[in-house]
């Protein structure tokens, strides 16, 4: 049993964090939240920060993964836009997100290496440095623990739903909060960073063990999901701790425990994202075991969430297991197809590698649940994962065939 | 300039090949053709294969790769069904391969090994052999050059239509052909031999070089195209040199010769294959140039055609370069994206990395064309490569969400 609690709450319940968002015309959509705030009062506070590994990365990526590594992982805010991804904007893109950061701080006074940016939106189109500078000084003015709980909108892009978890855990008689928010909804793929996410924790957590541990959750988490494959330049994962609970997190059963609240939390955030994927109506669950090794296990769970082909019969509640047997085919993974079994929930579909003999209309039940798990196991050896992925649908096409205008 | 025409004609055009096609009920449909029988004259036909990758290989292409080999490149005949892959069937499925190629040897009076066998269609469903085997014997008694053409249809599945090509050449006063078809519309991949193919010429090539030449062509064709990203159990490129041309292809420029030719067959067939993508309303041409080597190109252009965000936004014909560069950033090829350029057809979407201030109907009406072609220099070097891929659409989610029952 998990010693963290899902509780009530937002960005703002961790002690020490406020924000405040506001509807700054970068989307086209007046009144539509796009811009959004949150600060530390921590003067200690620790950052860590996990990046996409494109090579296109985007300016506010560039920005961000710079000034964190030079501040040795230290920061106390982020200004956080949506609706424009300040990507393939080249060197007056970087000079957006400097000027940003520049303008927060001297608001904030902070140094200006403790202010860290991040956009989502539309790639390629410059992003308006002036509806930022506008708007600063009034969220700035607004800034409250309640008001961070508007964070979770304001980073929306496509999602349907803002997605947001917070859980606590008393430690020798101190209550601890780790509160996350997250978007994404296409773009993503199972590889490092994989969206936005802002995490705050009032745990004292020291620079190198908070990235540690941020690094292990993420991988954990946000790169075991799958909507469409497509890894994104701008996906950002920042955790924020103030220290203010009074408990210090250090190496040996502290560092464990909150490693798995820290993990918990996004795992619940990863699957929100999942859950909302573009024209998704399914949240699917992959467990691989049986595995050679961790990397097999990997590498089939991976191929199985990706297929094409996999998420449309899922989308049909069609029984194929073919396509899934296919997909661990050719994803590079080592085992025996004549060995494999495969079950939709609890249901067989395959046994040893053959046609298990299942009622149709059963397996349809079973693949009609909005959250359902297709089991693979390899029965080559110890090695296990999960992963999640969502049915591929009509509404994807329709979403995306139209994106930009 | 090539040396090599596009003929009317059909799998029987090259000298010393018959074929025949029946309607066998493998197919639920009645009537529709659903098994082929190839055959060669020549007693010293040549063969070579080119097999799927996947470790979840089927039956007939564990049977026919080893039989292949065991026979030092020599076949006479396949038999080939559509309708069901005998894949996932097991050691029934591999009886069922091998009772078929029993029996095919007989009626037609060859070594076993000189016939194999090619599957495609459902798969972890038992091939029903005693229709294949009932209609062996009709088949093999209809056996024509005109009825080779037939064999095009009977190996489709989601195809909506037919596959087929002829070249030919003068070389030396003899007239050469190179005829193929080919099947394929979903689970379609860059990826060693990603359909059904077979090609037949009256050239004579040794058993070595013509493997050597076959794995060439596929490389430059089948291996470039993707429809889903999935990679199928089956799928198979065979090709039978009769010799009857008299014409003899050996190590220079005969090599070259003929190699481009099949090379011309190989990729008008996968131009097709991807024009009848799944869904597909497009063929659109992924051009990638000033690569830094090889490999670098060849990932770009497969991140490119795979993208589902790029695949949608040209159904809907939306100028969104910005997908194109997230995806060459996350193919892992080496590049600045400050430096590439995107075109659709001649006209610029991107120059240096930044948006090219383009005409937003104009470029609407280049990525309207039903044949267009994106264009990616990313000026680090000096290689290039072709890739081919399809639009993605409602259509597909349509087809594949209940194409098992």
């Amino acid at each position: 049993m998990s010693e963290w609690q899902k509780v009530e709450g937002h960005l703002g319940s961790p002690l020490g964090f406020r924000g405040a968002a506001a509807a700054a015309g970068i989307k086209k959509a007046a009144e539509t939240l796009d811009l959004g705030l949150l600060f530390s009062d921590a003067e200690e506070t620790s950052a860590a920060g996990v990046f996409t590994t494109n090579r296109a990365a985007a300016a506010p990526v560039v920005y961000s993964r710079s000034e964190l590594r030079a501040a040795r992982g230290h920061a106390r805010a982020v200004v956080v836009n949506s609706g424009n991804a300040n990507a393939a904007t080249g060197r007056a893109g970087l000079g957006v997100a400097a000027a940003t950061a520049r303008a927060a701080a001297k608001i904030l006074d902070v140094p200006r290496n403790h202010v860290l940016v991040c956009s989502t939106g539309v790639i390629g189109v410059p992003l308006p440095l002036e509806r930022i500078l506008d708007n600063l000084p009034a969220l700035a003015k607004h800034l409250s623990p309640s008001n961070a709980a508007s964070l979770a909108r304001a980073i929306l892009t496509t999602d349907t739903f803002p997605k947001s978890a917070v859980l606590a855990s008393e430690r020798r008689g101190r209550r601890v909060h780790v509160a996350g928010i997250a978007k994404g909804a296409g773009m993503i793929h199972p590889r490092m960073a994989t969206m936005l996410a802002f995490i705050t924790t009032d745990a004292a957590v020291a620079p190198p063990l908070l990235q540690k541990l941020l690094a292990a959750s993420v991988n954990a988490s946000f790169n075991r999901i799958s909507v469409d494959g497509d890894t994104s330049t701008n996906d950002t994962v920042l955790l924020f701790a103030s220290g203010l609970s009074g408990v210090r997190v250090t190496a040996g059963a502290a560092e464990r425990w909150f490693g798995e609240g820290l993990t918990e939390l996004c795992q619940s955030l990863a699957k929100m994202i999942v859950r909302d994927g573009e024209g998704a109506h399914k949240l699917v669950t992959i467990e691989v075991t049986g595995a050679a090794d961790a990397a097999d296990a990997d590498r089939v769970a991976r191929a199985v969430a990706n297929s094409p082909l996999v998420k449309t019969a899922i989308a049909g509640s069609d029984p194929n297991w073919g396509r899934i047997i296919c997909a661990a085919g050719y994803s590079g993974a080592r085992f025996d197809a004549a060995k494999m079994d495969i079950r939709v929930n609890e249901l067989f579909l395959c046994r040893r590698g053959l046609d298990a003999g299942f009622d149709d209309a059963a397996a349809r039940a079973e693949l009609d649940r909005k959250e359902l798990t297709l089991r693979l196991d390899l029965h080559q050896g110890k090695a296990s994962t999960v992963f999640w992925t969502c049915d591929f649908t009509h509404d994807y096409i329709d979403i995306n065939a139209s994106y930009r205008t």
